[in-house]
């Protein structure tokens, strides 16, 4: 089990496409009129890239076009304090050729937010990093606290 | 119930607080050699203020120095396909001052990750925004996947 300086586990290519593809909501993160943004959405993990769908003419896809985002997708355990977060780097792109965008839909990508959303965002996955909080650890639960 | 343009509830800045305090983790968003970069972190909610403890010399410490950070939590339900998100946007501001960090090691907060984490980052909640899926919705499960 490889370490990063701060006792996290690191994890594989493998293991962060694995979590992401089980993962059913995420979190796109971008500048918005020069200020940091995020926006949890439902995805889907097509190869290894990330398929988001949107209104038309959203936020979210003005602020996206041509620019390089951020998705991370996590999921905790609050009673065991273990959990893991991927983060995606890479450039977002809106899909606006018919052809994909019938492939697309036809994914199994499901929105919880109401409204039609026909708009899709591809992210590809160019940097990928993935870290677990393991879950036996040397020191006690509590020892994250200043004596 | 006031609905955003997409569809989601509004939530009142004293939602978007009451929130904050119960959730015990969240994801702090900067900019990191000018790539957008987001991190989950154990967190509690001082006042107005996010307070967060990381191990000195992190690369979190150093990349939100005197920067705009965006902070969000979340909670989603799989199985109800609902949930909420509270973001808030402001100013890092990393502690110095050997009474606030006293004072700030005193609260309830517990860091998961392993590791000495005495390193204090205040994010003041300059701007805050939150969001839930409405449980009950006019439109269908379904309604969001393009027939």
């Amino acid at each position: 089990m490889k370490l990063d300086s701060s006792g996290l586990q690191v994890l594989s290519r493998e293991e962060c496409f694995a979590l992401l593809a089980a993962a059913p909501i995420g979190r796109i993160v971008f500048t918005d009129r020069a200020l940091p943004a995020v926006q949890p959405v439902n995805f889907h993990l097509d190869g290894q890239t990330i398929v988001i769908r949107t209104v038309t003419g959203s936020k979210l896809a003005a602020a996206t076009r041509h620019a390089v985002v951020a998705f991370e997708a996590d999921e905790f355990d609050t009673e065991l304090r273990t959990g893991w977060s991927v983060t995606a780097v890479g450039k977002a792109r809106e899909v606006t050729d018919p052809a994909e965008i019938d492939r697309l839909a036809a994914l199994p990508l499901t929105t919880w937010a109401p409204g039609r959303r026909d708009h899709f965002i591809v992210v590809a996955a160019e940097q990928l990093s993935g870290r677990r909080i393991p879950a036996e650890r040397s020191t006690p639960a509590g020892a994250g606290v200043r004596a």
